[in-house]
């Protein structure tokens, strides 16, 4: 990103309110290449207030309510981006839900509609359904005896021949994860090396005999190693389009704390979460569980309770 | 394609107009997997008109022109396929247009639209140009010094991992043929196997990194294996569309009598060919090279000279 003007995009502490996914426990276990050097702040996506453009930050202002794609420190009280990855919040959309929103929808989209050519009337089989990426509202799994459409699959390792055993004829195996990295409580290193290059490759020419098409995804990788952000930003404008027509709705599971980390990660960690974790730093060390009216709520419904500096527990509809 | 009950489609013998393809050297040589026993008949497509519709050929009389898909026998005088297989010629198509239209066509258009997302400013890199689904009138390959975001590659084995590192972040690289097998003059099984079986392997844990796609594609693997005659059919219809709209058009290097049939095959091995060679049941034993006002004509141009009994030379305005 050297090449691009920081946009020096930060946010107001009050409402700096950061999304926990996956590849954050990854981090913390290690289990990535060549992470920046410690002490760092982890955090890949986060919501807040503009604090200061930088000279190029054209078409952002002190206080505009915005979200963005970070390569670490997005868990930071005051966050610093280039413009490219920084979105602004649609009206009727809380800062809780901004920061689930980037990086599990866009992920999704780009790999049902870009990666894989996802059509009416096929069949989407998700490993590891509970994730944020498992939640989007028209992606439902199902298993018919013909074999699926498309496997969504963010368990690398020897799930992938079984992955690809499973689909139909022209069908599209995506690994976009790795999430069976981060199930071992106490990882070595070893372990680690063998679930992410001993990894069963596939030959070719099965594919070709077989009609079958595998893929990966990474959108940190295509964002931040791959100049991918002209491509994203295609996407997070379709989507934020989308979410403006009530189409589409990020799930948020829990409000946590910073201090409340440890539990925020173990709570992904056991997949006990249904929706996003979001971290607050702002909030007081109780994890606030959404109730069942937040579920089936409609985009917008709690519009009030997410904006201004009224207490944390009035801010969403949480309970205890 | 037990289950379905044959149409008994069949060719008049005097206009029996056959497709030449790749696969059928590599079915001389003995290249593939499981061939029927000999005496075979080879041939993969065909045009010509029906002489006996068998009693579920709903939709098709005796005497309609029509363009097939055959597992095997398409060069016979005679045809039989089952219905699912079978399409009636447009008016303006003339029978060796229809003969190389099928496999082509379907090949290049599933590959770029259903396995891969072509869109408009995409690049794609074509392997082995010259043969017959390089040559899409709207499908140019060019490579960028960024990568390209199509691959298609008709050579299998050691081009792999190349056309993998030519592809741009999620770019599409797809074998759809093994054209180097047929290459050697004299090739034993043992070269053979080598060339199939260890060809280069992939890790998926490098197209997740590298935000990559590999896929293969076989369409008679598609039709006769993996009963995707009716996916196929769709696109029959979207490219048959595009045929009358004169947006295509199946480009004929030469014309062949069944006796020329080695001279034809030597053709394409050496990749001598810009086009389709046709093998035409009628014609006498000399090639007829297409000239250069076939190469630039429009659709529908000579179809007065396509149909009907007149002789040979007067059918096509092909020179000597």
């Amino acid at each position: 990103i050297s090449n691009i003007q920081p946009a020096e995009i930060s946010a107001n502490p009050v409402l700096d309110i950061s999304g926990l996914n996956f590849i954050d426990l990854m981090v913390r276990q290690g289990n990535i290449e060549n992470p920046p050097k410690t002490p760092l702040v982890p955090g890949f996506e986060c919501s807040g207030i503009v604090e200061g453009p930088g000279d190029n930050a054209k078409g952002f202002e002190i206080g505009d309510r915005v979200m963005a794609f970070v390569n670490y420190s997005a868990w930071g009280e005051v966050v610093c981006t280039p413009m490219e990855f920084v979105y602004k919040i649609p009206d009727d959309m809380g800062f809780a839900e901004a920061a689930a929103f980037p990086m599990n929808f866009v992920t999704a989209y780009m790999m049902l509609f870009e990666v894989a050519n996802l059509r009416e009337g096929m069949s989407v089989l998700l490993h590891s359904a509970g994730g944020g990426v498992a939640l989007l509202p028209d992606v439902l799994g199902r298993i018919s005896p013909d074999g699926v459409d498309i496997v969504l699959d963010c368990l690398c390792g020897e799930n992938t021949g079984k992955g690809l055993g499973l689909l139909k004829p022209l069908g599209t195996y995506i690994l976009y994860g790795s999430s069976n990295m981060v199930t071992g409580e106490t990882k070595s290193f070893f372990t680690f090396a063998k679930s992410w290059w001993q990894v069963e490759k596939v030959n070719p020419i099965k594919l070709y005999e077989e009609n079958k098409v595998i893929a990966g995804f990474s959108l940190l990788n295509l964002l931040f190693k791959q100049g991918g952000a002209a491509q994203v930003k295609v996407v997070m404008d379709k989507l934020i389009s989308l979410y403006k027509q009530k189409k589409i709705k990020p799930l948020v599971d829990s409000l946590w704390a910073l201090e409340e980390v440890k539990e925020a990660m173990q709570r992904i960690h056991d997949r006990g979460n249904i929706g996003k974790l979001i971290l607050d730093v702002e909030k007081s060390p109780t994890p606030l569980m959404a109730n069942d009216s937040t579920e089936t709520s409609e985009a917008g419904e709690e519009e009030e309770d997410h904006e201004g500096d009224n207490g944390n527990k009035e801010r969403m509809p949480f309970i205890q």
